[in-house]
């Protein structure tokens, strides 16, 4: 598992939403060999291409590689993972065939314990996992608007960065991703929740509500702070330690973003899944294996838990 | 004020809703002189009297003494405030008029720091509360449907049950009211909110739902139980020590209540004030002054106003 990491790469990206098919057509963009599984909207992706839109460019990737099983992929040397967590379950049926002895798997999923899933399936040493700071949406099958093209961060699954970290941190810069390579990936997941937990939490608790009204009702805005600091105490008691400043940068970052509906209230209210157990079961039940406070953290977990279980909308496909 | 309560008292009747009309109307059948203010519906109620069902009894009070001011029902003997604890900032011009020597007001509010105000008003020494177990809603001015008759358990404001006390306890069972006079007054508001918190309190909270569904949800539930834990620790604090069977009974008796939907879910269902600071602000702001930590009540508190105050429909007059 110390190969060397391939100059150009044969890359399978594995879910055609808005971060696959961006990241994917950046890729191809640049030379690489990309191979797209593709759900659904595969006939309008081979035959219209995928149309990526940023705030200074626009790409289009005419021919695309698009196929309905990862057998006819076949092994390549980096897996892009680009469902939502919620499809998890179908990760030990999509990723044997796309397996070689040296491939790397890279999941971008949000949230905690999102590494696991595809350690169990594929071994823990092939796996690395992404946080990407990006705004995108999908409009419509291969069509990608790019509000904010942002940061990916990249590590190793329980170990600090290796070469390939790096190597794979290269091959996205090269495709235009502004892309680190980190060596502590849980910790940055810890400090991304004390993000989402409040503001995404909170904008769907509160009665679907956007982050200024969070920060403008006195009672929100303080419980987005404990919500804050149960976080960092559960995080510092599995071993993460985020300085209690980063909680002032949250709010000013808020601030900023006006009248923002955080991503998971868009897919609440859509009818779409959210990662309610990667976003908030997940560092619920950690907190309790350490034995860390989080009432209010575990509350929001139920309440959500309920509002999504009496959501009437059906559940679109993407 | 310790001057005996006459047996055949003069009685006000602030506010004209379900309880108002419901006791009242059993007051005056039972031969007492009782005078109602009436906001809203006085020409129904004078034209055509008030009508109580319950279960087992129908009772019509043809001539009913009903009035726009307080000043044209002068003063009382006893003063029964049976407005919402929303409406309190009007007592201080309310009351005043009704106000004799000896005149003993009692207020059939919900919640905690519900004396306090007309304490402010007339001084504590004239002030006793009552709990109202009881089932009763206002179809039209005037019309009211009792599907439990109930309970009634009526105390002084910081101190035991008095002669007086007993007195009035008695002048409710002559008009077939269970009424007992209890010496713990502050004690039974916080056994109630034992009960109103986490059911009236989830109901709104967690998206609209009956009491079943609470129950059947597994966070829910648990949650449920914290809330009643804070309380519990928090009315041990000021002094009150509530029994921990006490809270299996609550889900014993809510079991047996089926689809129930909590008077607070109703009121906000249909754009009425409902008693926020009382059932929830007023427990977090004691239990505070004590140190008892209540993170899950407070959070409860803080969510409920916020949708409260993002409720679209217009507030109905009662």
């Amino acid at each position: 598992m110390n190969a060397p990491f391939p100059e150009k790469p044969r890359i399978a990206i594995v879910g055609s939403g808005a971060l696959g098919c961006y990241y994917g057509a950046r890729l191809a963009k640049a030379g690489n060999d990309v191979h797209f599984l593709v759900h659904s909207g595969r006939a309008a992706i081979m035959a219209r291409g995928i149309r990526v839109k940023t705030p200074t460019e626009r790409i289009h990737l005419k021919k695309v590689q698009a196929y309905a099983t990862s057998a006819e992929i076949g092994a390549c040397d980096l897996v892009i993972i680009a469902l939502k967590a919620t499809a998890n379950d179908k990760l030990a049926k999509l990723l044997p065939p796309l397996m070689g002895p040296n491939t790397l798997v890279l999941t971008l999923q949000n949230g905690l314990g999102v590494e696991e899933p595809v350690a169990e399936v594929v071994g823990g040493e092939h796996v690395l996992g992404a946080i990407c700071f990006v705004g995108c949406t999908r409009t419509a099958p291969g069509v990608i608007q790019c509000s904010f093209p942002g940061l990916m961060m990249i590590g190793e699954f329980g170990r600090p960065a290796q070469a390939r970290t790096r190597d794979v941190a290269k091959l996205f810069e090269r495709a235009g991703v502004k892309c680190e390579a980190q060596d502590n990936l849980e910790e940055l997941r810890w400090k991304k929740l004390v993000w989402n937990v409040p503001f995404n939490g909170l904008a769907i608790a509160a009665g679907g509500i956007t982050t200024d009204v969070i920060l403008a009702d006195e009672g929100l805005r303080t419980l987005a702070r404990r919500l804050m600091e149960e976080l960092l105490e559960a995080a510092a008691k599995v071993g993460h330690v985020i300085p209690r400043p980063f909680m002032d940068l949250q709010f000013e970052r808020t601030a900023k973003l006006g009248r923002y509906s955080p991503s998971s209230l868009i897919d609440f209210r859509e009818g779409r899944p959210i990662e309610l157990e990667e976003i908030w079961g997940e560092p619920v039940r950690r907190a309790k294996t350490v034995g860390a406070p989080v009432p209010r953290l575990e509350m929001l977990y139920w309440l959500i838990k309920r509002l999504l279980a009496a959501r009437k909308t059906t559940v679109k496909p993407r």
